[in-house]
C-alpha cells in the first residue's frame, strides 16, 4: 500500500482547509480527527481528492511516508499535547510534527526540548489568514528545527501565498523552538492594533463628521487606493457597503459593539510587558476591546456620565478627512516600530537571530495584516539589517514628521469633542516620548529615591546616586 | 529561658526596619538573617531593644512561643521558598509564616495551598510605606487564614500607620490566600500611575509653560493643601526644592530621566490583561517607564526625528495650570476607578470577597499612595458596596464631569506643542469610552466575522449571528 506524504490531524475547518490547500498542491494527504465521524464526513465531501481517511493513531501514523510529517491543526493548549502524547509510541526518530495552532509561544518552545530527547522534531508554526487563507494560501511563520524545517519547506513554500510584487512564496524560516508561534503572536497583536485603528477613523468619521456609512465606505475604499493598501482596509470598505437582510440597514449598525478575542493580542503585551519594551498602541487596543465588551455598564454610565456634547464640525469635511487618513497612517506606522523593536528584543532575549525584512516579507500577503505597507518595512531593514526602530529609517521619519501635524489636530478634535481615540492618542505620546532626549523620568527616579532609596544615575556623569533627602 | 513574641527573618532594611517597630510596640523579636554577620551588627546597632539574636535556624524557631509568627521578609522568589523549606522540619502544626515580601500573588496562592496539608499558615501581607513606613508604621494588607490573622492582628494593628481622619490603624484581613499580595499589587500599579501622571504635570509646566523648578516646588505645595493633598504630592514639592551639592542645580535637574521599576507595576497590567479589565492608564505608565529607560535610543532620535516646536504658550499661564490640577486630578480618579474594578474582578476570579471600602481606608496612611483622596472612595463604598465602578459614584461623577473640559485642553495643547502626555491621554479616552453606550467595536466584529468568521451578537436581538460577507 503506498504511503501518503503528510498528514493532518485535526478536521476543524482550519486542518480541514489546509489539507485540501495541500492536496491541491499535488500531495497525497492522509487526515485524522479525534471523532471519526467528522474524518469520515470530510473525506466524503471531497471523493475526488487524495485525502485519506484514517480512524485510529496507529493508522494515521502507519500511512505516512518517513520521516514523517504530520500537521497539527487542534486546538492550542491541552489537546496539544494529547495529540502529541498519543503519537509519540508510533513516531520515529527524525519524524516531525507540525504544531500549526495559535500556539503560546512558551508552550512551542517546552515542547520542543521535552521532544529534543527521543529524537523527534517540531516546527512550532504561525499560519494566518483565517479559513479562505488555510485553504487558498496563507502566511506561514514556521519554527523549529532548521533542518527539520528544510524538508517541509517544499510543501510549505507550494501552500503559502504568493506576493504579487515578486511572485515569492508567503512563508520563511523564522527561528528555533518558539521563534515561530512568537512572530504569529506579534502579528495578531499589530492586527489589533490596525483594526482598533481602523475602528476610531470610523468613529471620529461617524459621531465628528457625522458621515454616513454609504459615504464611509467610498473613503474607505478610496484609501485602499494609496498608502493604505491593505486587506483590512479594504474588508472595512466592503462590510460598509453590506445591509442587514431583516431590517435593511447597513449590516454595522446592527453588530452589537462587543470586540471579542482570542487572546493572541493579550499574549503580545504581556509578552513586551516582561521584555520591558513599549508597546503601548496595541495595549490600548487589547484594552478597547475589554471595555467594548462591557455593554451593559457603559450603557448605564452613558445615562448617568453627562460627557461633553460633540458639537458639529465646521469645518472643511474634505480637508479633515484627509488628516484623519494621515493620522491612520502614521498611527499604523507608530504600531509597528513597537511591534518590530518588540521583535528585536525577543530575538535576543530567546536567542533567534530573527530576519525582520524577511518577517515583513511574508506578511505582504496571505495574512490578515497584508498590505502594501510592508514593503515599506522590508525595504528599511534592507537599508539596515540593524535598524533599532523603524521611525529612525528614512522613509518612516520622512512619512511621520509630514503626518504629525494632522494626528495632533486630530487627536486634539477628537478628544475636545469626546470621541475615545485610545489608539490615535498612545500613537502620538509614543511619537513625543521616541523623539525627546528628557523626559520627566528624573521626577520619578527622584521620588523613588526619596522613599524607597532606590538611588538614581545622573545626567553629568557615570554612577550610582543617592540623594540625602531628610537632612533638615 | 523566656521565648519572644514574634520572629523577623532577613535582616536587610526592610526587615530590620519592621523588626525595630514591632519591639517598639512592647514585643519581644527574635531576628535571624542568612548570613549570622549581619544578625550580629543589627543586635550590636540596637543594644537596648529586645532584638534578640539567633544564628541557625532551630535557635531561632526554638526562641519563639506558640503558635510561632514568623515574618519572612526575605527577598521575593526562590529565597522565600528556600527559606521555607529550612523553617518546616522545626514548625509545629498552627505556626504561622507571614511572607512581608513584594511577592507575586500566584506564588502566595501556591505557597498558602503547599503549607495546607502540613496544618502550617501562610498569611501573604503586602506591606507598603518604604523603609520609613517599615520603621514607623506602614500600610499592611493581610492575605491567608482568618484565624490565623486573628492571632497576628493585636501586633499588626500596633504597627501600622494610623489614619488621622479616625485614628484607625491601616491594616485590615484582606481575604483568603493571595489577596493580600494582590492587593499589594494593584497598589504599586497606582502608584506607578500616580507618579507618571505627576511627571506629565511637570512635564507639561516645565515645557509648554516655561515655568522654573522654583515655581512648580511652589505649584506642587499648593496643590497639597487641596484634593490632591497626598503624600507623592508632598514629596515631589520638596523634591525641587533640593539642589545639587556639586553644582548648585535643582537636583532634578541632574537626575537621569531613566526610571528603573521592579516589576509589579509590570504584574498589575499583566494581570489586567489576564483578567479582562481595562487598566490603560497604569499600563501606559509601565511602558512610560520603559521608553524612558531607552535613554540612548531617544537621545539618538531626538536629533534624528524633528517633531513640533514647542511654542511660547501665550494664554494665561495661572488658568493654564489651574487646568492641569483639574487634568491631574481628573486622571488620577480615572486610574482609580480602572485599579478598584481590577480588584473587583479579581475578587470574582479568586473567590476573595474584597472589601474595597477597607482597602482605600488601609492606604489613607503609612503607604506611598496615602492621600485625602482615599476617603472619597472608603465614602463611595459605603454609599454602595456593589459599586460597579468609582465614575458610576455621584462625588466622582460630579467632579469628574466639571473637570473634564480641563483634561480636553490640557491634553490638546500637550499634543499640538510635542509633549508626550500618555496617562492624561489614556484618561480621557477611558473617561469618553466608558461613557459611550456605542463604541465603535461593531467594526472590528464585522471584520472578526470576515475573516475568521468568529460570528456577532446584534443590537435589536439576542442570539449569535454570521453574515454571509461573501455571497455576490
Amino acid at each position: 500500500m503506498s504511503k501518503q506524504q503528510i498528514g493532518v490531524i485535526g478536521m476543524a475547518v482550519m486542518g480541514k482547509n489546509l489539507a485540501l490547500n495541500i492536496e491541491s498542491r499535488g500531495y497525497s494527504v492522509s487526515i485524522f480527527n479525534r471523532t471519526g465521524e467528522r474524518t469520515k464526513e470530510v473525506a466524503a465531501e471531497h471523493p475526488d481528492k487524495k485525502l485519506v481517511p484514517t480512524y485510529t493513531v496507529e493508522e494515521f501514523v502507519a500511512s505516512l511516508e518517513q520521516p514523517r510529517k504530520i500537521m497539527l491543526m487542534v486546538k492550542a493548549g491541552k489537546a496539544t499535547d494529547l495529540t502529541i502524547q498519543s503519537l509519540l509510541p508510533h513516531l520515529d526518530k527524525g519524524d516531525i510534527l507540525i504544531d500549526g495552532g495559535n500556539t503560546f509561544f512558551k508552550d512551542t518552545i517546552r515542547r520542543n526540548e521535552e521532544l529534543a530527547d527521543s529524537g523527534i522534531n517540531f516546527i512550532g508554526t504561525g499560519v494566518s489568514g483565517g479559513e479562505e487563507g488555510a485553504l487558498k494560501g496563507p502566511s506561514i511563520m514556521p519554527g523549529g528545527q532548521k533542518e527539520a524545517y528544510d524538508l517541509v519547506a517544499p510543501i510549505f513554500e507550494k501552500i503559502a501565498a504568493v506576493a504579487e510584487e515578486d511572485g515569492e512564496p508567503c512563508v520563511t524560516y523564522i527561528g528555533p523552538n518558539g521563534a515561530g508561534h512568537y512572530v504569529k503572536m506579534a502579528h495578531n497583536g499589530i492586527e489589533y492594533g490596525d483594526m482598533q485603528l481602523i475602528a476610531e477613523s470610523y468613529d471620529i468619521m461617524s459621531r465628528l463628521l457625522g458621515l454616513s456609512v454609504d459615504e464611509m465606505a467610498d473613503i474607505f475604499k478610496e484609501w485602499n487606493t494609496g498608502e493604505l493598501d491593505s486587506y483590512l482596509i479594504e474588508i472595512t470598505a466592503d462590510i460598509l457597503t453590506h445591509k442587514d437582510e431583516e431590517t435593511g440597514k447597513p449590516i454595522v449598525d446592527v453588530i452589537l459593539d462587543t470586540a471579542g478575542n482570542k487572546g493572541t493580542g493579550k499574549w503580545t503585551s504581556q509578552s513586551a510587558l516582561d521584555l520591558g519594551v513599549p508597546l503601548p498602541l496595541i495595549t490600548e487596543s487589547v484594552f478597547a476591546r475589554y471595555i467594548s465588551a462591557m455593554k451593559d455598564e457603559r450603557v448605564e454610565a452613558s445615562s448617568k456620565i453627562k460627557g461633553v456634547d460633540v458639537q458639529n464640525f465646521t469645518g472643511d469635511k474634505k480637508v479633515f478627512i484627509e488628516k484623519i487618513r494621515e493620522a491612520l497612517y502614521f498611527s499604523k506606522i507608530m504600531s509597528y516600530a513597537q511591534g518590530f523593536a518588540q521583535l528585536r528584543i525577543a530575538s535576543e532575549e530567546y536567542g533567534w537571530d530573527l530576519q525582520y525584512g524577511n518577517i515583513a516579507k511574508i506578511f505582504r500577503a496571505g495574512c490578515i495584516i497584508r498590505a502594501k505597507f510592508l514593503q515599506k518595512i522590508t525595504d528599511a531593514y534592507d537599508r539596515n539589517p540593524e535598524l533599532k526602530n523603524l521611525l529612525l529609517d528614512d522613509y518612516f521619519n520622512d512619512v511621520t514628521q509630514r503626518y504629525q501635524q494632522s494626528v495632533r489636530e486630530v487627536v486634539a478634535a477628537a478628544i475636545q469633542a469626546g470621541v475615545p481615540v485610545p489608539t490615535f492618542s498612545s500613537a502620538i505620546a509614543y511619537y513625543d516620548s521616541y523623539r525627546s532626549a528628557d523626559l520627566p523620568a528624573n521626577i520619578i527616579q527622584a521620588q523613588r529615591d526619596y522613599f524607597g532609596a532606590h538611588t538614581f544615575e545622573r545626567k553629568d556623569k557615570e554612577g550610582i546616586f543617592h540623594h540625602e533627602w531628610y537632612v533638615d
